[in-house]
């Protein structure tokens, strides 16, 4: 077998195990979940886990990279779209809470991925060093957004008069909190998306001014 | 015993199983915390934790609602002070952020109460009727908040130009957010309270205009 055959394999099964446990996480809860049973979902060995994987944790973050990679490839894609169309009236407090609207609806992970994600939250609180990776790795992604933001928003000739990433950061836990205790309430996610984005829109448009 | 003295010692019954419940969730974890270790934390037969709560659910509504009322007040008192020294501007974003500042504060529970409040709330996502209470919870809490920040608004000569109960939810999940991942980072509670101060009163500013 090629060197690329056997990257490729391994590849495949890095993703089985990602999937199965993120159904495993998300029926059992993240605490309860062992990897007897994230390797009995893949069908795989507890030597083809360890060989990818050092814990749970470790593939937790995987989990949490891939999502991360398919949300910022979504919302570039959809403030491609959105940003042009506000270049009219970029301070219009109607049309930045629709672009909001089409930039953020639907790019969740959906309720089990919320759930998944804040029980996790809840291990990161209780264990410092799960804490310090999972506040690094948000981070991360907090300044890959900040940088598609700030482009947006130069781009329509304004500036942030705040700090663009503690704005940005702001949105997420907007977000986070309106998706958390939303789908605590019973509400949808198409009701949540609408409620959220009026005053995301009204922050954005605090935090700017004309360049 | 006069039915006085009897609604006072089981008044402290309550209150002892209470704070012996909050040390056990915080420690062990809400979903791992068994009836048996509350008991035994707060000294109290099985009995006696039943003839005051049907659950541990039930008691931890409880410290819910002691905690809010708590917050409440301390909140209320706070705003009576910031507030009236904003007359002189209320539109200017710097006094603004202080005032914020000044009634956040030291108003959360501190590090162990954000633990078992989140930990509750994993609980919430995955069980509709705890949902569903924890919801009506939040629910009246943010509808006693909106009260007095409209008071304050008002008092100030402004009025909210968009829903002031969205607005207050918003500021709740800002903080709760901010509170969350700002301990998973390991920032100090007086670096979170200085860091949320300005997306809140941006936020506020932007969603109030001179009545």
């Amino acid at each position: 077998m090629s060197e690329t055959d056997e990257g490729g394999r391994r590849g495949r099964t890095r993703e089985r195990l990602m999937d199965a446990a993120f159904e495993v996480f998300a029926d059992v809860g993240v605490q309860a979940a062992s990897v007897e049973q994230l390797c009995e979902a893949a069908g795989f060995s507890r030597g083809a886990f360890y060989s990818n994987f050092s814990s749970k944790e470790e593939l937790f973050f995987a989990l949490l990279a891939r999502e991360h990679e398919r949300q910022l490839g979504a919302m570039g894609q959809r403030m491609q779209e959105a940003v042009p169309r506000l270049a009219a009236d970029p301070l219009d407090v109607d049309a930045v809470t629709q672009s909001v609207l089409e930039v953020l609806q639907k790019n969740h992970g959906g309720r089990r991925w919320c759930l998944v994600q804040h029980e996790f939250a809840a291990l990161a609180l209780r264990d410092a060093a799960i804490g310090a990776a999972y506040a690094a790795n948000r981070a991360g992604m907090i300044r890959e957004v900040t940088a598609l933001v700030e482009a947006a928003v130069g781009s329509l000739g304004l500036r942030f008069t705040a700090d663009a990433e503690l704005i940005v950061d702001t949105c997420a836990w907007i977000y986070e909190g309106a998706l958390t205790s939303g789908l605590i309430a019973g509400r949808t996610l198409e009701q949540i998306d609408a409620s959220v984005t009026t005053p995301i829109a009204v922050l954005l448009l605090g935090a700017t001014a004309p360049a």
